[in-house]
């Protein structure tokens, strides 16, 4: 059993929001992630949420009001930090690189494979901890996330169904070999070679895999980065291969916390939903 | 009609969150509020919220999840700032002194009084410019606070009755002679004269000023500065002065943006109900 320390314990509705901290051996550094439990003997269903670009553990807890709909629909939520942290751990002046920009990948370059295995991170580690920590249902566990956490979510959800029961995903970045918010940090830790980055594009693995539930994805009109999520190539790939999807287009929305905590309760309830049939 | 300027626009459930900046005269100083307003073609009641030390007029609006309840119930709501801001305004070391740290006084000091002038912006100058550029029911405006807000709330709300047909507060500062929290500020703000901070004390006021309808006050039995609010001082002032006053202690809570969401749909719906009587 990891050994996890409590770093934060906050009251929010009804149950209560932890931060902890522990060792992460995929990434060799001391890393955060936060736990919201609600108020409730009985073991629950857990949905991970993953973050995105320059988040920390905080935002999502601070900002998205999910607590609200965590207690009422009795979930769990985990959320992980979105890259390695500490002094020792190598980052870069550029925030699309580094720290706060882990990208849910395993690097493969010399200067960032120690420390950046986001992935290893969110599909194995992270899930055996919560697994043996909390008071969770091992089998009934989901993943959504944010723009480079929603490309995260369909990542690792898409590679891991074992584990993560659904998927789903507010604005997320589909296609890294084309946004520019992922082109820099993919070719830093991923290096030249295709065969790495088609593991991480979510447009090239949903042409080889498929779930058998639909997606959901929320996008707003007002998206300030629409043109670097190629969300609309991801739903043609989906649709030629019968992945069902459901992509709902939000009139007037942006993309940062105020998107997010508008339908955040749909997206509990989507996946609370699917856990409760399987 | 005050010049109002447009920073922040951000759709957020039924509704549009505003940032706006203008030059207050109170304060001698470019000044920033926010707005939230429902979708509605009605005029609609006004709801402000005073907040806490260190705060901006971000953090509520990013952080207490309001606007899910301000949308459902049709109340705009407005955060001012803590303080002046600017190169050219005065400011302290210290984060319980200068900007971040106004205390919704009128400073009388030579080194403060220029632009620490809070109670004139909050009771005066700011509901003049909403009801000049907003939809708002010129009779139906209301005041909440959190902390050395509530303070303010308690503080502004009472002495313009006028203007703010009810007060509710969570965590208020009630006796500032008294709290670490704001001697100093008092001292450096309003000098030795107890005049001066009379006027600003919410436990001197309310000896002498009561409303004719009941108090809502929430406080955390874990708030880390419980013992610096003298709540209990000012519960046992207003029962003795006929003040009606409802105050709920609750379990676990602590002092901070948890406690807040979990309750503000109780301090929305509280002024919602007495302003719809009016």
């Amino acid at each position: 059993m990891v050994n996890v320390k409590l770093i934060e314990k906050n009251r929010n509705y009804r149950g209560f929001q932890f931060v902890y901290s522990h060792y992460s051996t995929s990434n060799k550094c001391e890393m955060k992630f936060s736990i919201y439990i609600p108020d409730s003997k009985k073991k629950m269903p857990a949905l991970y949420f993953l973050s995105g670009l320059t988040c920390t553990e905080q935002n999502f807890i601070q900002k998205s009001g999910m607590q609200k709909y965590a207690s009422k629909y009795e979930m769990i939520i985990v959320g992980p930090d979105t890259s390695p942290r500490g002094k020792e751990v190598k980052d870069d002046t550029d925030h699309l690189l580094g720290k706060g920009a882990g990208f849910y990948l395993n690097a493969v370059t010399k200067m960032w494979k120690k420390n950046y295995n986001m992935y290893d991170y969110i599909s194995k580690e992270l899930p055996k901890i919560i697994n043996e920590n909390f008071n969770v249902l091992r089998n009934k566990q989901s993943i959504m996330g944010h723009s480079m956490g929603g490309m995260g979510a369909l990542v690792c959800g898409v590679q891991n169904q074992k584990i993560f029961k659904s998927i789903s995903a507010l604005s997320p970045i589909c296609s890294p070999s084309k946004s520019n918010l992922t082109q820099k940090a993919f070719k830093e830790y991923l290096g030249s070679q295709q065969k790495f980055c088609k593991k991480y594009d979510p447009i090239e693995l949903f042409k080889i895999k498929q779930t058998n539930y639909k997606l959901l994805i929320d996008l707003g009109d007002k998206d300030e980065f629409i043109d670097d999520l190629y969300l609309k190539d991801f739903v043609k790939i989906c649709k030629k291969h019968n992945q069902k999807i459901l992509l709902r287009i939000h009139k007037n929305h942006g993309h940062g916390y105020y998107f997010i905590s508008t339908f955040i309760k749909d997206h509990i309830l989507f996946h609370k939903k699917i856990l409760s049939k399987k």
